[in-house]
């Protein structure tokens, strides 16, 4: 098992639901950076559960503690270790998982891989929940990368087949009071009228007792050109490998996406311009990356969610003692739709791997002088 | 810069398209494996340029010369080191590339990172040549996944707007003729009505001096439960790590893939049964991945890839010692369409990904008895 | 700054002297492996502070929190993340040190590397209180190894001029009472004599205001034939990488060690021979390592501490402030002697090292069966 | 098995020493950093068999081919990899060592390790010749380093019982032509008169068909302080990461090294003071290197050889086949001593590590300007 992500910022990410304790460990990020706890505070309460009325029943302060690598707030140069309390277990709702793996849950493969011995409680690491110390180190990254001019924004782009306006992959909507907006909400959507049917679309599935998927489309922009790697540690690769991190996901896609298979290269490619002294792109199709490398434009990336497996329907599963077929109702709190509340953790995934990418390109993070 | 891959399997990809060579080394592979060289040769050609009429014009035999790490036809434990020489560069054709890069290639982003000292000529360490050095690691690691019963398999999905018959993610088709020829394939294609419209599409493509894109689907059969990781080492980010570094790569699903954001739960749930005293799924939308780990189902994906960049039309781009807006017209031979090639390309990426992934899970390979 | 140790056992340490707390995570050891949480107090205990006479005047419980990783007293396959609160802090006493660095302590170069933002109080991040959860995620690889029949066993060697019995580099001293006793130890020491000598060589350098150095030797036992790699991942590379991670180590050796740079090859050649109906060699000064990987012969191994450099003697410093010269007097608590707590330190280094060149090997833990 | 090593700069070697060829790749370097081939294969001749009376008989141009990663004289940016092909093997010799292996030789643990299926000529990857390769690496890091006024060299400290002169640990011998005459020699010593007692010394051993051991010193001056990371990624935890993977290292020290474990604090402890504005320490026991970190003294560390096994008398082994004990009389060529040779692996170990360091801790390596 393997809960680490990076090379020259580590991030090693901890704890199962219903252990004592979740949390995540820093390592790397140069001293002398400012850390913003109030300001950290506010980006997790976006993820925290509870947080409107679809989401979980589960309701926890979700306040981390930081146990180490700040002092006088400001990385100290040390590891950075943060845990959350689990204070809210109700164990007893998941007894019956040993036995009947629930479909489209990782019960089963987990079952097989650790031989019985994992923590089925809450889905032990497996859970949603370990996105929250994903959001704190992404949290921590996001005020690193503010200071510096570089943004990342993510929206809900879709809500079962409910569609938010894109954004505009040139930036040009950045300064919009509704793209500004996106980073107070905990329903981040560009269109308000978007939102209503989104919102609709997911209470029509939770009076089904049923759930639905959506995808998440996230900017960085203000990246320079010449950050990442060519062939396996492009940016990528490095956006790829923590975004495939979060439960859920099955799909990516950079720019124009899976849309480009359908192209030509003459309506695809990116004319280049000189703007105000800079080499730019006329289009933005390649989403700010080619070669592996940020060219200087807005870095543009989708995410797709399932729904959430857990419903409240009964399912047909597999009794794993009885070697037979089953039938499984989960019983117990579950959101709907996980996608207002994957926004911030695409936002922090985001932000942990471009932070990387910018210490393995030597890029300074001009930390504070002392 | 980074071009290496893998945790107890490393591979490190090096050259450039016009060094004196480009080569690969593989080290972790455990010792007693047999490699069948002619097979391994089988396999690269159906990656190696001109064949057919819609590649690339430079015509290289690309057999590759096995440097060390195989002794009497089996691994011998040392690094294995393949190189192939390119004896057929006409670096001349690429002189103007430091000035004016290409739209949608990495020339700029490369300039920007190397300060000019990258290798521009034939896209130096960025071309599509350096996917034969993969091919090399992938074709052994395919032979060792063979002889453990486990099948990767690709086919062209899609070429412009049109379609392939997809596999069957339960892996139904997998004993049909058509499955079986892919493997001999320079066009692997599953339906041969949809063969003749993607060829046509090419042709039409290449008529206009221009490219068209397309999709590849891939198979991974016979893999068992509890392979991969949760998190960041997960089957989907291992294989999303190496798949993006292919070029011309922008997406990248399991499963159903972008398709499960626009469904409800329990439309979207795989659910399970007992089925000739084995636990499997009733259908496979979660594409054989479930929290990072294999269910023993096939696993599925789809990578997109965008049109060549390289067409014959006029471009815009910049001088860069001028800074100022310039015209381009890219001379010289490439492919209409890569996707072809592409496809034992994506073969190999999935199975350096899947060996490593075994290795990581304590499973033998089962070296042969000396 | 990188804390993080090991390829398919990862261990991260963090943590500073004077920080809420400190603690390590454990990401990659199989699930069903039983923790004994009594037997990992009781060798936490060897190594903390207050033991005896001549130990740091700090008192602390040290008795760790598992926040996760365990359930049912086995691992469970997610990490195990440890932590020991510090609660007797005394901050005050070391205001001076930001700006006249300690002599031979890390003040002065970390002052350069992080640019005055690093935590100054206790050492910080360098302090030897962090040799703690090192001692955790050794402690519970030591059970691992114990229950496969390898015994990690290390004693003071020598305390200044004084010298203990070396260990038996064959094992045979493994039944002796005296072995045994080591393990129980807080002085362990294989010669009774040699241990009062120690004893009054550190008093007497406590009276001085002075410290002393030593060594400690430490003997893997146990360990099959066939684990490790050649060259940069060899048993001796990832043993030396971990213990010189120890603060004070200034020097490993192995087997024989630097006597063998006076000795010819007819002498120091370890004979084969068979015993048992096993492949044993006559003597051992390859100290159980050949190329990197171990030989079924015990792995001997001895490191060289550094006296400590908190002295209570003035000492010449500069004024970082003021660049100039200035005399500096450390106050407050601290060990003549470090050796003696150093022991199982060294034992967790050598355990952690061991697990995880046994993961990368491919060798079964045998986790219980549940 | 893993022969691969750093993190920013990733070295990869390969080969074994009777196939087609060896070889390294090495990737991370930035671009435009020059590359003085013929410098190269100045230092590479240094290491070259066939060197002097005591070397082996094995004579082989060893002229590295570069296949990739420099252009115009100029790192690119892509990986570097250079190959030696092998011209000058005698497989026949190695015949009987399958069954009977060599006293403290890695046959017997590659044996067990690779199933019978390592390469047995000539010692295959096991091989001295394996440091060819590295000092390719290493030679072109010297390079770097040589740039930006960093001075790797090292000198045979002793022979047998016979020592040099040690290095001045505060580097004042570093303007001395005794100093500066090291690098052109295939015999490096400081002392004219310990360099003849040596020579007497090895050829004793070679007339006796033996072979004897000896030490290597080693400096790096000129590394401006705060280079390296606490724990397991300091300055010391790299170096003897890299130098235990030179064949025949039995023991490693730093600065005072094991003389330390005899002083007390006060005699051992560097005071600091002001030097030309610059703060230093009045001596270097500490080797240059605190708490993982680089204080901006020199680095010092010797390495510890065991005498080559490869030793011409008849010696006692098993026949593994037959599981009885055997004798074994090694024929063919051999070194009676390796140290000499060994010192260009020793500063190209050193070098490939503080490159790799510097990278890691932000330093620019100052590229040309294009």
């Amino acid at each position: 098992m393997s809960s680490t992500y990076g090379q020259m910022l580590k991030i090693a990410i901890f704890g199962q639901s219903h252990a004592p304790a979740i949390g995540v460990t820093m390592d790397g990020l140069p001293a002398g950076l400012p850390v913003d706890e109030a300001a950290l505070g506010r980006f997790l309460a976006r993820r925290a559960p509870g947080n409107g009325a679809f989401a979980t029943k589960r309701k926890e302060p979700d306040v981390p503690e930081l146990l180490c690598g700040i002092a006088d707030g400001h990385t100290c140069g040390a590891p950075i270790t943060a845990i959350i309390r689990n204070t809210n277990q109700h164990s007893k709702d998941y007894s019956e998982l040993r036995d009947k793996p629930r479909p489209s849950h990782a019960d089963y493969p987990a079952q097989v891989k650790y031989g019985g011995w994992q923590d089925v409680a809450g889905g032990g690491h497996f859970s949603g929940r370990l996105t929250a110390p994903l959001c704190i180190a992404g949290g921590i990254c996001l005020q690193v990368l503010e200071r510096l001019g570089i943004t990342v924004r993510a929206h809900i782009a879709s809500v079962g087949p409910v569609q938010d306006r894109p954004f505009d992959p040139m930036g040009a909507d950045a300064d919009t009071p509704e793209f500004a907006a996106l980073a107070d909400s905990t329903f981040p959507v560009l269109d308000a009228q978007a939102e209503q049917q989104m919102r609709d679309c997911i209470e029509a599935a939770r009076l089904d007792a049923d759930s639905v998927g959506g995808t998440v489309e996230c900017i960085v922009a203000g990246l320079p050109a010449g950050v990442g790697e060519p062939m396996f540690d492009g940016l990528e690769n490095r956006i790829a490998s923590i975004v495939f991190g979060i439960p859920a996901v099955k799909g990516l896609e950079f720019g124009s996406g899976f849309a480009c298979a359908g192209m030509r290269g003459s309506a695809h490619n990116d004319a280049y311009t000189m703007r105000n002294d800079r080499v730019e792109t006329l289009t933005n199709r390649h989403g700010g990356i080619l070669g592996g490398i940020s060219t200087g434009m807005p870095v543009v990336f989708r995410a797709a969610f399932k729904p959430t497996p857990s419903i409240g329907q009964a399912q047909q599963t597999v009794s794993l003692s009885r070697q037979e077929n089953a039938e499984l109702t989960i019983v117990g709190r579950h959101d709907p739709c996980i996608v207002p509340r994957a926004v911030p953790v695409v936002e922090a995934a985001a932000a942990v791997a471009v932070v990387d990418a910018l210490l393995c390109s030597g890029v300074s993070l001009q930390p504070d002088v002392k």
